[in-house]
């Protein structure tokens, strides 16, 4: 069986928000494990492969036997960066993007894998075909990392459809520390983060604040 | 060994200039085998996994049988649609896209993988690594398609660049059919084309004049 991986406090990467703050993703995801990050999603939407692929190699080479990390929704760049013997830990896929049971197939069973899920169906329908190991569940709040995102749902609501699955959930959408005591008290199994920390003047102190937030919400 | 395909009159397909059109890839493609056209690559550059990987499916469905259908850029689409018992050949890579080699450890042995060069120093890596079937050499003629492409060779530029590898090389590059005899003459193994036949008003026709071209070049 696969490990379950620590997904408290899961980063998700954006370029173009670290770059904005004057920082490339590495750095900024050395900075955030080192605050207490427990799970990095490296994110590149639209991305060529070969940028992507030297992205995940070094980010892996750095941070791969300290936290899992996760690649978005390329397949073929995990199973490269696998190849190449880098410490990837799995894959993390939309609902647009290849189908989760295929994409196990291809992954084998070592891989990790989440699946972005924004409905009671899509909940079900990810429980019921045993592919992915956890869900993903948002958005808490309104967003701009994503044009297309549904519409927010809050703690409560996110909380509400965590508790539809036995499987994982992880929370997404804008989300800061001040929500992290509630998801967890709510049992989500982690609260995932783009802006807080890519945009942050500080990430590793983000990172700290997030991690003690939501060890705050265990002692509830 | 890979059967080496008849790669002479080579669609490339662009959905955005099918559409344009009034038609969807599908129909683009089934009337471009219909005229004459040996080989159809499937770009879709940004598009989601999901939604391409459907694009795949229904077109190796269709013509996969009768001419060989390549998967541009996405190594995990081609897999998954083996996978799912499609006729697929094969995989076509740029140079930002995954390094060639490490697309043929995840590709195995059975598929064709095409890349493209546009520099003799492309060319000689392409033939030294031993990864790929054939070269994509260009462009010919100036291209409104992709926004990246390098300089215009001409016809007997590419030829020069044809004639540097022991590799099958397919031109490339606002090709119509008055290029094609000079092309085969040339040394080519064929000649790509996206809006010569995406934007024509009727593409079983101007694949029949390209399949024709191509014969003329060949009684040269």
């Amino acid at each position: 069986m696969r490990a379950a991986p620590d997904l408290s406090v899961y980063l998700i990467t954006d370029e173009s928000q670290c770059r904005s703050r004057g920082r490339d993703v590495l750095d900024t995801v050395e900075a955030a494990v080192d605050g207490g990050v427990t799970c990095v999603q490296l994110r590149a939407k639209g991305a060529d492969g070969g940028l992507f692929l030297t992205q995940v190699l070094e980010v892996a080479e750095v941070v791969g036997d300290q936290v899992p990390v996760i690649v978005n929704d390329r397949v073929d760049i995990f199973l490269a960066a696998r190849d190449q013997g880098a410490p990837v830990a799995g894959v993390h896929l939309g609902q647009s993007d290849l189908p989760a049971h295929i994409a196990r197939r291809l992954l084998g069973e070592a891989a990790y894998l989440g699946l972005s899920a924004a409905t009671p169906d899509e909940l079900r329908t990810a429980q019921e075909q045993g592919a992915c190991d956890h869900v993903g569940i948002g958005v808490v709040h309104p967003t701009a990392t994503k044009a297309d995102a549904p519409k927010s749902l809050g703690v409560n609501g996110v909380a509400r459809m965590a508790a539809l699955t036995d499987l994982p959930a992880v929370a997404i959408g804008g989300i800061t520390a001040s929500d992290l005591p509630a998801l967890r008290a709510g049992g989500l199994a982690g609260a995932a983060v783009v802006s807080a920390i890519c945009m942050a003047e500080d990430p590793r102190s983000v990172a700290a604040d997030l991690h003690r937030a939501w060890d705050e919400g265990g002692r509830r």
